[in-house]
């Protein structure tokens, strides 16, 4: 019986997971720089987690379970839910502002493509507790360290950024009726993956009348935020939130990364529970669809049972964002996987053995023979273990305790050397 | 609404994920310095995979669930069929030996209890390709280097070993049929756990005879390979059996682990797949169940549709070890969590994220009050963010672009200094 994997999971063979080790240290050393900690939740979680905050989109996509007492449970499409979940269960306890950040498995029932599968990672970042534009810009700014650190630069990854208390004012302002924004932001957010004709039949559907849908359509051509007209502006809510994003575009200025961040009205993200600043990341190319994103989620840790606390984040998932790494050559350095081979002319267990101790004691990471091969056969396998050094027992030239050391880089062999002194070659 | 989070799961606050980060640390470590590489899988596989192979125990704790689509997945209980299925896949490109480990989140529904969780994490540690007992040495001594690693000696736990080959060649010389030595081997993994009437019982249940119950007692009872009588030591399969053992134990004495070590006849291990040498770690003081194990699997391999290999290695959780390690108060060492916090007098962004970005930019972990605190509030902030400095923008003293260094572990205070020469403090 030959077993496959599952469609939309991933093998990570050796080079795989050093790319995933890669990622996920630059991950963590620029959320430490920035002063976050790290946490993680189950992935088994209560059904009752998403249904209701995730929006309809994730609650399809869902693995749901029952466990033998008929409970209906989930694994977790994103980690969110759970943060707040947590948050909410100590929020007494917990000084503000919390700077939470994980990397988490996730998993959701998609139709599995490029950039898109079922089992996936997601560096989440959570900055709980702050309303100003500050913890925004906070985030943001975290982001781009992290893209800095894998080698991305301004010319390669864009930061499209907006406010969804904008949006929703402007299109207020339109005479659409409150209750129908969440429906408008649902389409508006689908206009990179269908046809702009497709999106004027779906607010068509959605009962927008002409004027509305060309109101729309004017708004989403605007580059900048002095493209918002008199009339809107003498809007209170279209002001206040243009003066907010306005003041978060000068902040990420003082950060020093004004050149990877640029204002789109068009931007709303996918998730339910955004309710203000929001962002995307695109390649300058155009050629994958919104590599990660983020923005301010005030209400979800009120929704989950806490109290209301404004908050701020964003997620960052490892498939696109590793096709992208991919495209530009970017990933970790080839170095020697093995420090040390322990070579024997004799197979002589206790002599390699004291060898191999002495080497990782020393912190030194060790292979040897383990077949009883010949000498010539132990020289291949050093070369193919990815080792610096061979050391060399039983030579004639070295008998023991005296052993030989090859640099398998430069090409040079050592003098007879006591075997206790091997160990600062390469230093 | 108040979620809870499922019975059997953890969340991982900044201090628990502290601890788990350390000991993964731990683990990788050891297992680098044995010349072992990272590897993982998915979490969903076919239920397939797991049905026939991981043993009737495993197979009624998977959690099971069809895909849109009626396929049969189950979250994994373990790593070793993945990585057999892995190995199958490419064998005939994989240069041998293998050595491999992997870290990864597995899925049991068990009673939850004390050292039981429904999800937890595995270290799995394997080697494959060798059939000599050096690749099972291998493997005994990389699990005490991760013992000793987490602070752990000889005087806290013991490893239990024998050989299944052994055992059951003794049970047949007790005219036991080679088909009921499965079973039998069942009913001796459970000891620990049940009363020995009940194993009796059990073992009457399953058509032992008086005599052949009395001569597993009497083996049970063994405390060296020289307890084996002349007549068994004269069947070829136990003489063999045991000369392989001898040698095992001889060279865990070569890695200079011999006082770690014990021969213990009844250590069967509860996995159907296991073929030869078994082993488990047991705290000296006996007040936790097994630690963890591990031993030899030749037959998995070709089960799962490869080519047979032979093939040893251990899985350790972190449910139990966890619970060891905190008994004898082991764990990370508190350090402090942010290296600078950068306050000021009059809440300035441009300047105050001037000084944040010129730290952050030389690697170091900084916070900064989001809020507009009054300078009191800010210095209480430092203290519970865990900084070591605090740097005070705006003081009288120090007009920017000069700067004061308060040094919160020494109590000292700097003289005015640049804010560009800030950040070789404390080196």
């Amino acid at each position: 019986m030959k077993v496959q994997s599952v469609r939309g999971t991933r093998d990570f063979y050796p080079d795989e997971m050093a790319v995933r080790n890669w990622l996920f240290e630059r991950w963590r050393a620029a959320s430490r720089r920035a002063g976050f900690v790290e946490v993680d939740g189950p992935v088994l979680e209560s059904l009752d987690l998403y249904t209701e905050k995730s929006g309809p989109e994730i609650a399809e996509q869902l693995y749901c379970l029952d466990d033998k007492k008929g409970r209906r449970l989930a694994l977790r499409p994103e980690f969110t839910p759970t943060l707040a979940r947590m948050i909410a269960a100590r929020q007494a306890a917990l000084p503000t502002p919390i700077r939470w950040f994980n990397i988490s498995r996730c998993f959701r029932y998609e139709r599995a493509q490029r950039g898109r599968l079922r089992e996936f990672f997601q560096w989440n970042v959570d900055l709980i507790g702050v309303e100003g534009e500050i913890a925004d810009a906070e985030c943001i700014s975290l982001a781009v360290d992290a893209m800095r650190e894998v080698g991305l630069g301004p010319d390669d990854v864009e930061i499209r950024l907006n406010d969804r208390r904008l949006l929703s004012a402007l299109v207020r302002h339109l005479g659409i009726a409150q209750e129908r924004v969440g429906e408008v932001f649902g389409i508006l957010d689908k206009r990179d993956k269908v046809p702009a004709e497709r999106v004027q039949a779906m607010l068509a559907d959605a009962g927008l009348e002409a004027a509305q849908r060309e109101g729309i359509e004017r708004i989403l051509s605007w580059q900048t935020l002095d493209d918002i007209d008199a009339a809107e502006r003498a809007t209170p809510e279209v002001a206040r939130a243009a003066d907010g994003l306005k003041r978060l575009l000068r902040m990420l200025a003082d950060y020093g990364i004004a050149d990877w961040c640029r204002f789109n009205i068009g931007i709303v993200r996918g998730l339910a529970y955004y309710t203000g600043a929001v962002w995307e990341v695109y390649d300058r190319n155009g050629k994958f669809r919104a590599i990660f994103g983020g923005g301010r989620y005030d209400r979800l840790l009120g929704d989950v049972g806490g109290h209301s606390m404004p908050a701020c984040g964003f997620a960052c998932g490892d498939a696109v964002l590793g096709l992208l790494l991919k495209e530009r050559g970017l990933g970790p350095e080839e170095g020697f996987e093995t420090d040390y081979y322990v070579a024997a002319w004799d197979p002589d267990w206790p002599k390699m053995l004291q060898m191999v101790r002495h080497l990782r004691s020393r912190g030194k990471r060790v292979q040897f023979d383990l077949k009883g091969s010949k000498i010539n056969r132990q020289s291949k396998n050093a070369i193919s273990s990815g080792a610096r050094f061979v050391v060399v027992i039983g030579d004639k030239e070295a008998p023991w305790p005296k052993v030989l050391v090859r640099d398998l880089r430069q090409g040079t062999v050592s003098q007879p050397m006591a075997y206790r002194k091997v160990g600062d070659e390469g230093q």
